[in-house]
């Protein structure tokens, strides 16, 4: 066969979306927003293609917004970076996570995953021939179990990749966390890949714990951002990757080989806006009170509703929802819920390699109140 | 050592463009326009993003933009194809190359290219642990020579990538070339890539022969364009890729969890903007005076002309062109040119793994003619 990755189909993402699509469900399943960004941000991209920032920026991006990035990591989590050498724009967070794979892991060096996962994390391995190596989060918690990532190591592990917010779980480390992964790592030559997209998603007075605010971690991490996700345009494809230099240059030879550059009127607008504290600052409100509202009407539901501080999912247990009088597979149960019901929704079985079913499906609650509304009224028809 | 790619360094288009920057050097190294792109196309992507189209769009890319290029695939090469499940939109060209090798090239796949070729082919190939097999194109005419790559043809040859019209020579491969490449890969399995993105810069009433229009090519090729060269627009990081529908679905397990999908906006405003061909349709006329206008100003200086037909490029041999009485290196010629006469040019030299030196440098036209001008009168103090 022609094929290098024989067991991927689809990402579950793209299939509930065109389903939902399709049947007319009320879209909770992929995570989107579906309301509109700040008018400032798109007069900005505008403003940027008259000005004729329309050819290829610098290959590590648009040193304006490197530099806004770097001020940004300094103020919130005191973390001094290079835009010279250790801040690269890309096109989103996936594209960063698969280049710093190739990069940086070899074929039959280990990768540590812990799953549930995005879906992109295991194919990236594999596709540069590393070894996939599974470690679950605390099944019910979701929590990191430190001596469950610390049996996984072995002399072959190249690196581990890290999600706090956690998609799907909404999980967010703690300070104490970070500090037992950073001992765990500090006497090995482990390098971190740390998915931090959901940053600014932060709930319940809790704190975003970034790998940046760590020595032991930020001195062998390559730590992912994306604006899309903070600023409500996942369409644009823009994130970032910072890296220290020595890591960052192999990145970089990997990056202008694979995108080479990132839209530069997207870039020169993000420049601007990106200096400006408030809108990442008030989104933890803005995202909470979605959330809460989401919960409130859940709770009346016969859904399960699962703890979690960060991102915008809401994990929910469907244990004795039955169809039929049977109990679906999560898969069947979302396809169901999409078709009958009208409201797609992702199951945490697509967060696993082996397909573990515990009961859980994922909803966004990034929605307009009258798009929750609507789905909290079907779903209460349960 | 960390690096899979330690012979890699920066791209040698950074390189020319950051020093012709620092030394304020006219700047015709790194292939791009000067000038602006039609205003039309900036009016509508500030429509798009007014409409909201800022949210991630279905994975192979907008549908009204896989229209509007299958429809154009029909009109202009006789190729029929469908989008649903034969066209996938990416973030550029270079980006389709990549993802196209890590689809289908296994570890240990040879895969033949034909030197001088674009500088990531190369290090894409060894991302994946493929074999590169380097063939060379007719050394001064850059024309293929098909027994030397019968000859290079073995059982473990995965694929075959080609370039017309060529980047850097501006050769454009005849309608005898395609058909005797069809003849040649008939009795294989090997596949085609075939890199098409000067597709629309062909000169003196030579046509481009697109893979599209040889259905013995066409039937095992992925065929990539770019939207960013055809427009004036390579900072929007748009292109697309044609496969046979069993070759795409390859090609898009891959691309989903690479950059996942392409910058909304800029999609919707290539939607409409592509069913119009009049824009595509004029462009050999307006690059043909450019390229005519710098022709005949270099033929009054002490380069020699080399012929092309195709792409913003103009090659010049610099035999006799001394520096202090020595010839210089082609890459060293290069940097004194754009530091001490003030314009930047790319070596050949750059195009090739051994780094082959045949007293060539490449220029970029694409550029208004007072640049073209201003150059010229630098270089005619050589
Ligand atoms: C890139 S796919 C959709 C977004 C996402 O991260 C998710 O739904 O988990
Ligand atoms: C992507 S780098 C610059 C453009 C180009 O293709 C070239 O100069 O050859």
């Amino acid at each position: 066969t022609v094929s290098r990755l024989p067991n991927v189909g689809t990402t579950i993402f793209s299939v509930m979306s065109a389903l939902a699509a399709e049947t007319g469900a009320v879209n909770l399943g992929q995570g989107f927003p579906d309301f509109e960004c700040d008018p400032a941000l798109v007069d900005a991209v505008t403003a940027a293609m008259k000005e004729g920032h329309n050819q290829y920026p610098p290959m590590p991006g648009v040193p304006a917004l490197r530099q806004a990035m770097a001020d940004k990591m300094l103020a919130l989590y005191g973390h001094r970076c290079d835009p010279a050498t250790e801040i690269t724009v890309t096109a989103g967070a996936t594209q960063a996570i698969l280049t710093a794979i190739l990069a940086v892991v070899h074929p039959g060096d280990e990768v540590i995953v812990l799953e549930p996962c995005y879906d992109s994390y295991v194919p990236n391995i594999e596709l540069v021939g590393g070894v996939v190596v599974r470690v679950a989060l605390t099944p019910g918690s979701f929590r990191p179990d430190f001596s469950a990532i610390e049996a996984a190591i072995t002399p072959r592990t190249r690196a581990l990749i890290i999600n706090s917010p956690h998609n799907p779980s909404g999980q967010v480390w703690s300070e104490a966390d970070m500090l037992a992964l950073q001992d765990l790592l500090a006497p090995t030559n482990i390098l971190l890949i740390s998915d931090e997209v959901y940053e600014h998603m932060v709930f319940d007075g809790e704190q975003h714990q970034s790998a940046a605010r760590f020595p032991g971690l930020a001195s062998r991490a390559f730590i992912i951002s994306s604006f899309g996700k903070t600023y409500h345009v996942t369409g644009w494809k823009v994130g970032t990757v910072i890296a220290p230099a020595l890591l960052m240059s192999e990145f970089r030879k990997v990056h202008q080989f694979n995108v080479f550059t990132v839209n530069t009127p997207m870039q020169h607008a993000l420049s601007a806006y990106l200096t400006n504290p408030a809108p990442y600052r008030d989104l933890p409100a803005f995202y909470q009170r979605k959330r809460d509202l989401f919960r409130d009407g859940l709770a009346s539901t016969r859904f399960r509703l699962l703890p979690g501080q960060g991102t915008y999912f809401q994990c929910v247990g469907i244990e004795g929802l039955t169809v039929a009088e049977r109990e679906l597979p999560e898969a069947d149960f979302c396809q169901w819920l999409t078709r009958e019901i009208g409201v797609a929704a992702i199951p945490l079985s697509a967060f696993y390699g082996n397909g573990f079913d515990q009961r859980v499906i994922r909803f966004c609650f990034a929605k307009r109140d009258d798009t929750l509304q609507a789905a909290l009224a079907r779903l209460a028809k349960l």
